[in-house]
């Protein structure tokens, strides 16, 4: 399939859906991009990668780094995880407080924020120190797309301050005792890993390896069993795209994660990893022209798992 | 692939799981069947059957009903059926009535109780009255399965006699005008439909339409849209098992639906519908034996489409 | 002191305070009444009344019958009542369903609509037919306000016929089997009793006994015991407005019942019963000027118990 | 009336009820009392004191701070502070979380946590310094006490540590911009309330202005207006014991507050205020024997308002 031509047919078709959405405005950081960047990144399991608009360009990628802290933890303690976060779906944002009280502190997945606060925290507890621990995440992506990253400190500070929200998730666990370590800790490894700045090329690189059961196909390299990563795969598509879920499992029909940087990861099982970004938001909170891009994806490969 | 080779080898392997998990007692007509029993059905697009166990044993097909009707009501309505019945996880089952409640009427998915209640009342709506309401259903799974079915009478009473939850979930949408007919006429069809009996063999040809992108591949003829048979699919993958359907979509990595007689039902796309049949089932609802059968069958197979 | 003057007084006072509010419409027999009357009435002791505005015309009691109803099943049950039916405050409406639900089946108090049909089903399982019961509450009340009254067949018709979210509280409580006798019967009798029709005064008179430890003062007939009194005085105080009972404890600062009627119904410990009764509501569905009414009440006679 | 031979009664009464019960343990600090320690304090408005037990003994006073802290809010702010903190009752504590997400933030009543929480975070906006604050927490109840109190520095220390749920909450409601203040410190200085010492003849006298619609009888200095005073009072009755405030205001039938300590405040309105101590708790969190107190004084004397 000639997929560089299929990616500008799919540039062509979004140029109307561009204007659509809103950036994402809860800090001021976030808001400090072009709205109608557009990006879109293949990666073959050979290693042939196609891309169009933006592709180099570093955006936030927010609550995409939930795929690779849960895949870190996943490694780390196996079903020892599932003891402190479940992994089913979890319904609308409203039950967020309320389910994890109801569930005396496990939250639902790993992909809503309290599951991911976990995990981050449960990553702290084996690296003991959050320097070190940001640093083993950092590293991990790191070796996975094979270039360095950074955090954008502005971002960073301005989610810290202004995160009450997860303050509120964070201690209701800790009531619980399913957080072990200091809420401050933790949050700030959280915050921080979210904070990372990626391009499009960057994390379609990055995700091979949940496209290749575990493997980067590049390096050989396992980074977590097959089994694992069927797993990582599953939720991604119950669970990758909060209340849109199984909207995006009916339009795109592929595992995939989305941030509110703008930025959405999917894979396709055994053939390749994609990347899309465009940094307005639809009312679900995932990018607008990004999903779009993604549909027109499937509908022109035929790749949708269903 | 050696299908019938694969479904005897699943047979010696589950064995020694039969005996775990208990039948579903809330009604006393459903606890008449022999707990041990396994039956497995595969069907391909050609036609080719594999059968292994009591495969032509009826059983009550219960929640895969909501297979049907949800088609059904998708061809009658297309998107304005979303108005009135959602298409996302819906969380954990503590949340049925107030989610209801807080999402004023409107269930999160036509899976869950309170949507196929709203599925069955839109098919009510458009036929008028409710023995041709229910003379549809019928037929159309009929055409589907080409033999005729018949639901048990014993057990479509007790549910009716004993479905306080159902009508407290009929009433409330009621109350919010989701409900358009007599409340005992919808749950009088709702309540036969779920009590419909079918056998492994008939509810695997049933199903072939959804591997198929909704074409009966046996005969050609269109029973839903290619993207409306996708949407069935997507559901049935991240709301098919309750509070497990995370848990089903990792282990056996295939869109299925489940119902509390025993059976569950699964695609693999573009290939082939399996049914899985044993009345024990585990704390989630689903059948112990059969979820473990399928998620043999993936493992021999690969076929998980993750 | 001159009550006939304070009367007199109130009524000028409120005049203002009469367009505010709109009667409750949410069935049309409800809205069949002159929006702008006024009525109030006070009961001695002694058998003293004075009354001012339309004081003998009849208006629906609604849900001031769940003070009657209660009084009958605790008289009849003792403690044995809180089993099925709790007495605290139950927060916001919103919670209705989800309380229940998490309560497994047990109402807050019998105030709250769930608890009354509680209260009318445990009135249903003593007398054993609905007929008997209803006649038995309607003795009841004739014998403490030494009226006959009756029930406005209209208005029970139509709140059998649209009282969904009540079916939905009463099916819930089934399916945890805290309703024991048929839905349709305890529902019917409820609505019956809501239906009945009394005059300021006569709703004045049939309290007295809540004013005087449980005996009609008129006739010295004890109709249930002190503790009890005092316990449906409490109850009144903590839990007789629904969402605003805080409010009335300040505003008025006596026990009292409100009906989305127009009836407020309140006591005097030791001294008298009062009554007012004025339709349009305010928007927590008490009668506006009835509040007005009795806060100028308690702050001309000094009489709130605060 | 002889309160001195009446307190002496309720004294060989309640001597059995003196096991019952468990000492609060969630701090370590609370533990390390007499667990049978029972001392009742009664304070008439013309200044004469009864007293039985170790009425001069300090303990925690917990949440009954709330009710001093809430007179200082409602002294600055009137109605203003109706914006941040309602009025009314708030069902069981399991909604406490979802209650407040529902309600944006806006706890229920100053007396639930969240709530007493916003109260001490007003005062926090109005002095702008937490010590300056906590001075004028001190002085208000040293004026109205006549006496030196302190905090513990040990209880506040272990609350300060260990109150995640506390975090919880504050985090939550400044998400909602109704915290005003650096969470950390609104918190400090609620727990440092929560932690003054004070003895049963202390605040027996502390609560006297509450009896005399908010005028120190022994001084005739108002520190609140009479309907200030009355809504204080209406609110101990309706929410001054969590999910226990039914059951109090049927037993006891006066307007009161608790603390986790094992004090109990209440008043007779125009007569008198009223102190008991009895560190052991009932399932409600409500002191055991300090409930029976009080009841048996009620029924001794008939000072029941209801």
């Amino acid at each position: 399939m000639n997929y560089q031509k299929i990616l500008e047919e799919i540039q062509i078709q979004i140029q109307s859906e561009l204007p659509k959405g809103e950036v994402a405005s809860y800090i001021p950081a976030l808001k400090n991009v072009q709205a109608d960047d557009f990006a879109m990144s293949i990666k073959l399991l050979d290693g042939t990668s196609y891309n169009i608009g933006c592709f180099d360009k570093k955006f936030s990628i927010q609550s995409i780094s939930k795929v690779f802290t849960f895949a870190m933890a996943l490694k780390l303690y196996g079903k020892d995880l599932y003891k402190r976060v479940w992994y089913e779906p979890s319904g609308n944002p409203f039950n967020s407080l309320v389910q994890l009280e109801y569930e005396k502190g496990i939250p639902r997945n790993p992909f809503i924020n309290a599951g991911a606060i976990v995990t981050t925290d449960s990553l702290l507890s084996y690296y003991k120190n959050k320097n070190i621990t940001f640093n083993e995440i950092n590293h991990f992506i790191n070796s996975l797309c094979k270039k360095e990253i950074f955090y954008n400190e502005e971002i960073f500070k301005s989610e810290l301050e202004s995160g009450y929200r997860n303050q509120a998730l964070a201690s209701l666990m800790k009531s619980f005792k399913n957080i072990n370590n200091p809420i401050k800790d933790t949050l700030e490894t959280y915050f921080k890993h979210c904070s990372l700045m990626m391009s499009c090329e960057e994390l379609a690189t990055a995700m091979l390896f949940l496209a290749n059961h575990g493997v980067d196909p590049l390096t050989n390299k396992e980074f977590i069993t097959a089994p694992k990563a069927k797993r990582v795969n599953a939720l991604m598509l119950t669970c990758g795209h909060y209340d849109a879920s199984g909207d995006f499992a009916f339009h795109v029909g592929l595992p995939g994660k989305s941030g509110v940087g703008g930025g959405i990861v999917a894979i396709v099982p055994k053939k390749m990893a994609i990347c899309v970004y465009s940094p307005r938001l639809n009312e679900k909170g995932n990018s607008h022209t990004g999903t779009k891009a993604l549909e027109l994806f499937t509908t022109l490969t035929e790749l949708s798992i269903f």
